[in-house]
């Protein structure tokens, strides 16, 4: 079924079911989107932590409108090109990102004007580009300094440093030192770095607004981590593989999955899919095959061509016919959500809405 | 430099540069393609190999354009919905793939009506499939049979199936024998398969009008393989690290690479640029490291988030200043294609055009 099927399925003339969504493709299960959410939401609310979502993982304009609607103080993005495009329904966007260039400034100077930006600077170069660019702008931008707790990618590497660059931040012209922000939180080190950082920066007489924590792993301990007040967790939306091994979360707290169909059956225990490593990524994440055959645990898609799914089952032979059609839990749901332009929105078996992709493939 | 203002740039306003581009980006230097292509179709014409290059590395009309105008017999599909992009600047395309269910056997159908289309089959039950849907067409499909020469992926697993999934094809209303596929081509295991296969079909009065071989990592010595009448090579237009380290090319054949920016600068050791695996994917092909970056052979992209990719220096400190732009040169260039809308063809450095992927993500 092509995409101008799908729509006049949706208006109405029948009911679209998931079994006659053209494969490769991406369903997504509201009920249990929507359980993900409000699940997590409690948590928040309950020990007072603010939620402000990643929608890297989704990268959808209704999901970030629903997670605000339930409790959301606001969201993140990752790069300024999708929080561009979240403006359209998100009021309070922080880009944890450092901003770089004149014409990303500009970008981010335009958009502030527009919304509640914020953004993390790890680097007085970062911080010295950001108060240029915001210098004759009426409202600051709120900077958040960005620790590295232990994951060596960006960040200070140390609470001084840290303090040195809320100092800067808060002497800048166009700019207001915002807090603290991490990723992702880690517990003892990430806490006790992060209450250094909190302590040196009150005694030099500045308040931290925010303390931003991140990740879904470890989401469910994010409350033991007081010095936090805010969670940024992504993967949570949808779950996967990868957090369900983590521990964070069931099979069935996955809420997106790959349909493929069975397109070859060369021998008794191999069969091969439609959809290969630009439909689920080829990240592992220390995984070992491709993905969850949804209702086939004995089948594993060992290794992928571009447009392939290798499968295999060592022990049991295959029973799957050509045109058999399975569901796939990636191992890592926020880059399957970049592979397709479109996701189909189900509830039960029927398909309620397809949804654009908006903010894939904003790199930049 | 935002999208908008790039076109800005091309209507002539000012010249648009290398360094002009907002990061990370892709850009195709056209005087290295046109070396690729020219290259390779006169080694194809000079041993009567019929050149079908497949453009799942490129997805781009203006570069099937230009590999049919420098003399390829036709063009090679991974995907049905990369033929009908693709139909807009090719006459003759080959689908390797078992096109499979209703809703594509229909526009197979469709497409077979406006183009010469060819495709493979692997099974009884693909060909039934094509047969139905082909049957009160008035012209036959030409469908070639799938070999399985080592590769484990799709593909009949021993000459006599060939030789009867042939007999089908021949005697099936809507189909004709298009001849025998494999990928990769493979010396001498793949060519004696091969050379069986004709024998077989050969005594059973069948022609068999193409043998069709694969892959650029042993794309010179397609000579070797007499059996084969013709190629589809696919990464050769732009190479990458993979086919440099397989000896298909050097380093300054890569004619695609990912521009990136230095962001931040943690320690004297580490630097992070804004090319993650939503960027570069996270393919490795065995190799370690994401990619090469250009000019800096100590350095190493050694591990990446989705927007970040971390690189290390274990032996002198990187001198890189945040800011500092670097050019990649991709593990596996078919999927970084992917992974973009848009692309920039330059020459020098200068940016000539700018291209929209037409067929990324054409997964159907």
């Amino acid at each position: 079924m092509s995409m101008m099927q799908c729509r006049r399925f949706l208006k109405g003339e029948q009911n679209m079911r998931v079994s006659d969504i053209e494969t490769p493709a991406v369903i997504i299960d509201q009920d249990v989107v929507e359980r993900n959410l409000q699940t997590w939401q409690k948590y928040c609310n309950r020990h007072g932590i603010a939620n402000r979502p990643h929608i890297k993982t989704h990268k959808l304009l209704e999901l970030a409108r629903l997670q605000l609607r339930l409790g959301a103080v606001g969201i993140t993005c990752q790069k300024l090109g999708e929080a561009e495009v979240m403006a359209q329904v998100a009021d309070d966007i922080l880009v944890t990102y450092n901003v770089v260039g004149q014409a990303k400034l500009q970008r981010l100077v335009d958009l502030a004007r527009q919304i509640r930006l914020s953004v993390t600077a790890d680097h007085p170069t970062v911080v010295h580009g950001l108060s240029e660019a915001m210098q004759k702008e009426s409202r600051p931008l709120p900077v958040l300094v960005e620790c590295d707790t232990g994951l060596g990618r960006c960040g200070v590497q140390t609470p001084v440093e840290a303090l040195d660059l809320a100092k800067q931040i808060a002497d800048s012209q166009g700019l207001q030192f915002g807090g603290l922000m991490t990723y992702p939180t880690s517990i003892p080190k990430g806490t006790d770095f992060m209450n250094e950082v909190v302590r040196l920066i009150t005694q030099a007489g500045l308040s931290v607004p925010v303390v931003s924590g991140g990740g879904t792993p470890q989401m469910w301990d994010a409350h033991k981590a007081e010095v936090f007040t805010e969670h940024r967790a992504g993967t949570y939306i949808y779950h996967d593989r990868y957090t369900v091994e983590k521990g964070a979360a069931r099979l069935d707290d996955c809420a997106l999955r790959v349909v493929a169909t069975v397109v070859s059956r060369p021998t008794a225990h191999r069969a091969i899919l439609d959809a290969g490593s630009k439909a689920l990524s080829s990240d592992l994440l220390g995984l070992s095959g491709h993905g969850v055959i949804v209702g086939f645990p004995q089948a594993s898609i060992v290794r992928m061509s571009e447009e392939h799914g290798v499968v295999e089952s060592p022990g049991a032979p295959l029973t799957w016919e050509i045109g058999q059609r399975l569901q796939i839990i990636p191992n890592h749901v926020c880059v399957v959500s970049n592979l397709f332009d479109q996701v189909h929105a189900i509830r039960q078996n029927r398909v309620e809405e397809i949804w654009n992709v908006a903010a894939r493939g904003r790199l930049q």
